[in-house]
């Protein structure tokens, strides 16, 4: 008989609390995924809250985008601005491992709560900013939101095709990669301070991050001197690695060696092309992709794209279809690995969202997670909690 | 006089030793930003090497996908097929605090190395695996690249034009952000090894993190029953926020408010739109885009891009060229905060690479890496340091 194996609930980051000053999208999503993995996330908002309380589309009056990003968290309102209130803040700061926030840089200092003035005061203390253009800099007092950095920051070059109007990579990507490394930023210095007792300031910009998830297009531009431009679908250095249309619709392709594209030649019945100058290396595909598309479409347009699909995963080719949100999120592989979850209200769904990406042994997957809360709703537990006198 | 502040060269993952199996880009991306972060990185490859040696563009002779990515990394080529040589391994793995890898999932247990045994065998390593579709599901031995991933979890049929041909996001963000949670999952894994001093099996995928990035269309789609489209340039919930044609160029703009609507209006000279009900409150704005914009480019069009954005600017509306690779790298703002760096063999400039955008106090930001090594570069220098025999 196999030994039971008992996981703990609670998560591996159980035991951390988190004070959130964070707005909006960046800095939620990163304290999203802290409190995915355990920790506890008491959100600060002003008297007037999150703006994203007001972002549509809403349920029962409720921001259903405010509340996918703050499921699972607490809510107190402080107002910094005033000294009472500040000072309740101050409480609360003496017991927190980290202080996220994601105001314009300078506008802590003008509440009187400078990054070093608090670390100064709460040596321990991690402070994680995340901001549009970080906390140094030329431009660091502009704002920004994720359009203006996707197209500073030079992806929207390298997206859509060439000729066509710009395009927005689909999600908020400016926002998302500033929050994981936000988060990243934040378990170093956690590890950090297990060595030496002592906190941190993270200094997280989404224009930088930006530049960081570019892949390989500064070594390009660098090698090669010419500027990337846009593929539509297509891979810089990997071909067939793209879109194709079949009868009924596009599927993805990925022959990602040369191997692979032998497979897939077979199932299409395209042999010739392996002996063919033009085609037989992939450094020679890549440059003749737009011919190998034609002659690949010609082919594929022969039948519905179940067919190939179904025909060139039995061969081992990766093959995919371009799935809508409804198919995503309905797969049975999403499904299994438990990435749809529920957020109850008592024992009521309302809403379903994204689940917790990362998978680690020992600790319980959830498939729920808490409604986001009201404005100001745990006021009271917290300061009980703490011993703290309300004003 | 100020104190002078010294600060660690060596990164708040100073002393973790990490041993890297992993080949092309999701794996290696996660280990690179922990090797950004001070872990120290043994690249652990096959006597073949990673496939990524052979993509282009080359400089010398030497992949610069390769180079960008291993930058600072150390190189070993263990043949796992080979019960000699796995004892080599075996014997590494005693020292390593996390061992990464991205084969497909049951290939370790292939080789004698599942997670599970390695785990009782060595109780206190972290193990990450990072796969096209997880270590679970029916999908799990499908192979996956990129941009099957991004077609399957729905970014892909968010991202473009409605009516154009499929848009895949111009960098690997299906790897990319698969390696970063794998680099919070394995932090995750430390803090929590801190408590119990036990270590864990971190198991990502691609695929997974696809659908952990979506933001709100999940939620928009749970709430409004209709499939989320592809919106060119444009926020689903947000208007004015898309790309708008000036005489010469393509600008950007976030007017994320009320009050910025307003600016912007005023900059524009269309202060009529203010009392305007097709377009006086954000949801409305959101209806009539497609109105709004055209009445928007017909006054943006008498006049080229920069005067634009100098106006903008200085009333306060978030504003943005789309930039190029070479526009986005030359920034002041991304050189001034160093986020371009060299990779230096000896002394001479071979690459520049991607920064680290993690800034954090008490810690040298390095403006260079080591270059990435050749196949099996620190075989002897890493043996004699551990003190293993070499077969």
């Amino acid at each position: 008989m196999e030994k039971k194996i008992i996981k703990n609930k609670k998560g591996p980051l159980n035991g951390l609390l988190i004070l959130d000053l964070t707005r909006v999208l960046a800095g939620p999503y990163a304290t999203m995924v802290l409190s995915d993995l355990g920790a506890r996330i008491i959100k600060i908002e002003s008297p007037d809250g999150d703006d994203a309380r007001q972002f549509g589309p809403f349920i029962k009056g409720k921001s259903t985008y405010f509340s996918s990003l703050n499921r699972n968290k607490e809510a107190i309102t402080i107002n910094l601005k005033d000294k009472k209130e500040k000072n309740i803040f101050l409480k609360l700061l003496k017991h927190a491992d980290v202080l996220v926030e994601n105001y314009r840089p300078g506008t802590l200092a003008k509440l009187g709560l400078s990054p070093n003035s608090l670390r100064k005061k709460y040596p321990k203390l991690i402070i994680a900013s995340c901001s549009g253009f970080g906390q140094t800099g030329p431009w660091n007092k502009k704002p920004a939101y994720d359009v203006i950095v996707q197209a500073l920051g030079g992806i929207m070059s390298l997206t859509g095709h060439e000729g066509h109007p710009p395009v927005r990579v689909g999600s908020s990507i400016g926002d998302i990669t500033a929050g994981l490394f936000t988060v990243i930023g934040i378990q170093a210095a956690l590890f950090n301070r297990t060595k030496n007792n002592k906190g941190s300031h993270i200094d997280i910009s989404m224009l930088d991050c930006q530049i960081a998830i570019l892949e390989n297009a500064i070594s390009r531009f660098y090698s090669e001197k010419k500027i990337p431009k846009k593929l539509g679908s297509r891979h810089p250095s990997i071909s067939p690695f793209e879109a194709y249309k079949c009868k009924d619709n596009f599927i993805v392709v990925a022959a990602g060696n040369d191997n692979l594209f032998k497979q897939f030649c077979r199932c299409l019945n395209i042999n010739l092309l392996l002996n063919n100058k033009d085609f037989n290396k992939n450094v020679k595909r890549i440059k003749n992709a737009e011919k190998l598309k034609i002659i690949i479409e010609k082919v594929l347009k022969e039948n519905n794209a179940n067919y190939w699909i179904k025909k060139l995963e039995k061969s081992g080719v990766p093959v995919g279809k371009v799935n809508n949100i409804k198919e995503a999120i309905s797969m049975k592989q999403i499904r299994s690995r438990n990435m749809i979850v529920k957020v109850k209200n008592k024992n009521i769904t309302e809403l379903e969202v994204s689940g917790n990406p990362i998978k680690i042994s020992g600790f319980v997957d959830a498939n729920h997670r808490n409604k986001a809360p009201e404005l100001n709703a745990n006021r009271n537990s917290i300061l009980k909690e703490f011993n703290i006198e309300d004003i």
